[in-house]
């Protein structure tokens, strides 16, 4: 590449994890010109996943540096290009896990492009021109129309933040698995981000819910904050047996190893396992206790921008609200520590447009 | 019990295992007289499961001797209770793997009465009056009528008895998850008794079908005599490459324990993974091979009654045989050790009525 097209280049500054450290710090790197699909965004604040501190620390042995994480987004879009018509310029618009897809696979060809073996990531990936793709935690970002989402009217950007990753990774089961109707009987396992989201979009469906965890430390906020209708301590032998062939489904949050066999009892007939976290060991289970309930282990990732633009319009008409805690940039190596011992309420949002990016 | 009522009491002869050796030899035991809705039955033919080897050998540490096996058992009605309506004396009748449930818990009421957690198993288990239940290897049976099912007219009894297990294992979970329509593809792993049934009711319904085998030595068998589709060793690594993300479903038979990372590539979107041999080991699975793709790992126990029927019309309709090897009574502890060794095509079948029983 010359000088001159040096020159022309968009130059942003994100934080980014410079190697496997995890630590971030300023980063100046450069966007590609606004193209006829791209809708070039203002960002206005990013979401802290726990997937986030997999990636920086290369947990999954897969990471690039320099890595601007961040999947989170919500901004304000300040350009559009030529065969934009979803979006003008000033509309309060979302990207999530995703920014692009073959178009012509399987569960692409059936909006189900976070299926496609080809997705492109957020960030961490390289786009379709070779360059790598950077995440939220930068002024601004740059995706393909398809990948965007409106925000809903009224709907505070830092209260949408989360739904755009833990909101509808929660959602797209409980809708494609047919867990959707009310009256229906769930069970959170793991109280992070994702699960806290888990109770209210449960609570929010009409469900009866509880939340089992491997203590009691959450159970006043459980109960009396996220409105959950029950709290256990899986290792309550007595309750745990009480509770047996009681469930219709249970969503697995838990991002680290466990056993299994704890939890398949809990299921009735046709009951389902759905697992969300990402785990790097193997996990086990006997087949009779899949077997004799016709048991499901399953799982999902995120959600399709179709469910997406769902997800938001149901928590906006029921008001639906997560529990976050906004931070500056200059904390976000604090908020990774404190997420990775668990000690947050349940997601970090960082306020991009309101910090100091630079040095 | 009085001396008067033991002179009163049906006695019959079968073959029992004594204890955990497993060799079955001659044994009197008595049938209770013929209640309201039992229907008491001369048993034709049994077929040998898979499963009559782990009960008879106490593999699942729950074995109670003396033990009459055989839970395949094709019989001539001979007296009917006085509340019988399904069937009259004559009638040739099907017993399968249960013969009680309790018929008011949640799986009761949906005829789904195999997954009711007070089931009685039609042999190793203990009858409402306190008896020990005894199977098919026996001159007679005796069942409450909801637990016996007819046999279409023109069916050959030996060709019924592997249906009543076997069959309906399979057509139960590819009736329960949508998965009995034509055009799909399919793959069946293990070649033993209920793979093999896989094979020809897969194929009967319209379905690609590939045997997924550990070895090359049923190929021929598979694809000439089954009229499998396509057979692949699953050592083949190039092979399963080429095969990842296509199959609808993968029945898994395999009775011991198996590295189900090696299957689970092989799903496409929302594909499952039936399981349906029981294993005393755990499994396991990486769970972002679950997550991304939304796969399932599920399971399926025998059939309901309904399906029974069902699964009896489809295979009369479609005129699917099961290929068999009929032996002799006193043939039944060869039987055994062959089965052990998986040396049978594909399902042996006893002719009770025409072999000695008596010592």
């Amino acid at each position: 590449m010359g000088s001159q097209s040096k020159e022309t280049e968009r130059v942003v500054t994100g934080w980014a994890a410079k190697d496997p450290s995890g630590v971030l710090s300023p980063y100046c790197f450069s966007l590609r010109e606004t193209g006829p699909e791209d809708v070039y965004i203002k960002v206005l604040c990013c979401g802290i996943c726990h997937s986030d501190l997999h990636q920086v620390k290369n947990d999954l042995g897969m990471s690039h540096y320099p890595m601007v994480p961040g999947h989170e987004v919500v901004g304000e879009v300040v350009e559009v290009g030529s065969n934009v018509t979803k979006f003008t310029v000033g509309d309060r618009v979302g990207v999530g896990l995703i920014v692009g897809c073959c178009r012509n696979c399987n569960p692409c060809q059936r909006d189900e492009e976070q299926y496609c073996n080809k997705k492109i990531w957020s960030y961490n990936d390289v786009y379709t021109d070779g360059r790598p793709t950077q995440g939220g935690f930068a002024s601004n970002l740059i995706a393909d129309q398809k990948f965007v989402v409106k925000i809903p009217e009224g709907m505070a950007s830092e209260q949408a933040a989360p739904l755009l990753c833990a909101g509808v990774t929660i959602y797209s089961p409980l809708k494609h698995f047919g867990l959707d109707k009310s009256g229906l009987k769930g069970g959170i396992l793991g109280l992070g981000g994702v699960g806290h989201m888990g109770v209210k979009m449960a609570k929010a469906m009409g469900h009866h819910v509880t939340v089992i965890s491997s203590s009691d430390k959450k159970r006043k906020e459980a109960m009396e904050h996220l409105g959950a209708d029950e709290y256990v301590v899986s290792s309550d032998e007595e309750k745990m047996k009480e509770l047996a062939d009681s469930f219709d489904y249970l969503i697995d949050t838990i991002p680290v190893f466990h056993p299994l066999e704890l939890y398949l009892p809990l299921l009735g007939l046709n009951g389902k396992l759905i697992l969300n976290g990402v785990i790097n060991t193997p996990l086990q289970f006997l087949s009779p206790m899949v077997m004799l309930g016709r048991k499901s282990i399953t799982g999902s990732f995120v959600g399709s921008m179709k469910e997406m633009e769902e997800m938001l319009q149901f928590c906006k008409e029921k008001e639906l609200t997560s529990q976050i805690e906004v931070v500056k940039m200059d904390y976000i190596n604090q908020a990774f520590e404190r997420l990775e011992k668990n000690d947050v309420r349940y997601r970090f949002v960082v306020d991009v447009a309101g910090s100091k990016l630079e040095p």
